[in-house]
């Protein structure tokens, strides 16, 4: 590894996430923005640009123009950059800003996921998030549980992935999060609950699903070297909207394609990579993920997922996934632990984390590598 | 004018603007770019990335999801980059990818500016346009018309211009569309049509509003020179949300910040400018904007619009105003005229234009520098 950064992360931040009935998106966007810029040490003055990455603003709040609700809730006139990709959105807000880091023309920027989601009943939550799906699909009735049960029922075919296999995924990011006071979930859960637990799509049962969470979550990215970690590579893929255009359901090429370059980039391979961050909105996908990402093998992804330094907060499953927060709190969680030493240190390049960031069903994926300082 | 240019514009075009029930999003997106790549010679596989601005696709179509529908539509796995920002989407899009062509990430990247909004009723879109305004003005029963007619009741209080006088503002814009293929309105309107029109929200007429379009719009812009027009800046402020936060209501501020911005990059002062592209979405809104922009003293804006080369495809009023498709739009016509050599030759620096895209009223707004090549 001996890439150049392309940006260093000055602050980081995650809001509790969970049932937040007394906070307003505006509440979560103050507290996240507030507390990045305070643990960086910075201003709103010292800032020249916001990214903001959310997914459900339009049908919770009636509001789709975002820099403007930012300016008036922070108070400024700088530019503002809403980011709106889908469980992606926080993802792509970071690469979009580190990107703009990368030309010169910010110096210090702030980037912040915010989701409200239980202002929603949940059965508008579904058809919601559905905004992410194809028409078609969404004609078909599917509903998200369905989309990735899909890919489930494939791979578990394909595979001979057990029940009992798949179910201690989740059961281990319970145990993840256990200690984690900002997780959603803290309760423990076995393999019986999991297999046990109500059927939501078939064959996904609930204990395979990430809840229905509030949330935030800011970084502070300056060019300026030092920090909490450094930004080796963003890349970013998309593929097609629809499940059936694709070619095959057991394997995201958007996130191939995006790891690839981000590798190339970082100058690293999967072998290199301390720490995992990955979009496990339900147990297939993070072990999806895990083998698109070059750790593990087809078939293999379960036993990387339960042994390897994946989503160490308790992930998408557990700690929570407020839609448009969790591509920026994936990479708060790596910078933690790249800052804190956690990762397992390298004999000439230091520790390194990847972070899996997913649109919907595989139409867009975001791939970070970062880098301890 | 002696700035070195950010990129340059190969290839633009807009496609008919109206009631095109015929065609879907999909049918717009496609089209436009489409004739863009024909119209600059190059192939989707010249090109890096795709920026897409457009407003109300959440609602339209209940998809929230763009960079999987333009992949799909478009059949690539390139990053494609949504901007939702109202009614200054495409502005926003332009200023990324303009963005992103400075940090020598990409070569040469496709923008598009799409908007279908004759698939919902007029209550709906009225309703859904108010989602780029505050909670406040919304719960307060306000409508776009009503808050453009807060900050027309203010001007002309202030400034004593007559509804005549206003009305030549729509007359005017109604001349210049007459002999455009491309736009919504070709019939001529007379003063005295405008004042009698029908009262939207008092005091603003029918016939001062732009109306419900479909549409889309596009460009290529590279790094390589030449082409139809050169970028100079591109430049974009925010503001509060909503009128009662703001100082003034016959101003506004993000106008002027960014437009003070944009002219130093550029090197240039209003004075220096020859075409003018500024967002008429009602009468008022464009006379403000050519004081706002530094072209007219206040209280004479309206002077400006009839006698200076603004908006000569008849602009938002007449050409038409898809609104997310806007903003790439203005730079469209901008580059069109300046490649035609319709501007005014200046002594040293060629012709110069400057487009205006507002979003809601006034909470963000981009302004962007073209020269000719």
């Amino acid at each position: 590894m001996t890439s150049k950064p392309l940006a260093f992360i000055h602050g980081a931040y995650q809001t509790k996430f969970g049932e937040l009935w007394r906070m307003s998106f505006e509440d979560l966007l103050m507290e996240a923005a507030e507390a990045t810029m305070k643990q960086a040490g910075v201003s709103l003055a010292q800032i020249d640009a916001i990214y903001i990455g959310s997914m459900l603003h339009t049908w919770v709040m009636g509001q789709n123009n975002l820099p403007g609700l930012v300016a008036s809730t922070l108070k400024t006139n700088l530019p503002v950059y809403p980011v709106e990709m889908a469980c992606a959105s926080g993802g792509l807000a970071f690469h979009q800003a580190v990107q703009a880091l990368g030309s010169g023309r910010y110096q210090q920027v702030l980037v912040l996921g915010v989701e409200k989601m239980t202002d929603l009943d949940s059965a508008t939550i579904a058809e919601c998030l559905m905004g992410a799906a194809s028409w078609t699909e969404r004609q078909a009735g599917l509903t998200f549980p369905g989309l990735y049960g899909l890919m489930q029922r494939a791979y578990q075919t394909k595979y001979g992935l057990s029940d009992e296999q798949l179910a201690r995924v989740p059961v281990k990011a319970h145990q993840r999060s256990a200690g984690n006071p900002k997780a959603h979930f803290n309760s423990p859960v076995s393999v019986d609950q999991v297999i046990s637990s109500d059927m939501v799509a078939d064959p996904i049962r609930l204990l395979h699903a990430s809840g229905v969470s509030d949330g935030a979550a800011g970084l502070v990215l300056g060019r300026r070297a030092g920090g909490l970690a450094q930004v080796l590579a963003c890349e970013y893929a998309t593929d097609t909207l629809a499940l059936h255009e694709r070619s095959e359901l057991t394997s995201l090429k958007a996130t191939k394609l995006a790891s690839a370059r981000a590798y190339g980039i970082a100058h690293i391979s999967a072998d290199d990579v301390d720490l995992w961050e990955v979009h496990d909105c339900f147990s297939i996908a993070g072990i999806i993920a895990l083998e698109d990402l070059g750790v593990a093998m087809p078939g293999e992804g379960h036993k990387a997922f339960t042994k390897l330094p994946v989503n160490t907060s308790g992930g998408l499953k557990a700690c929570g996934h407020p839609v448009g927060a969790t591509g920026v709190k994936q990479i708060v969680s790596l910078a933690e632990q790249l800052s804190a030493g956690t990762g397992k240190p390298q004999a000439k390049s230091g520790s390194v984390g990847v972070a899996q960031n997913v649109a919907g069903s595989g139409s867009a994926v975001v791939v970070s590598v970062l880098g301890s300082v």
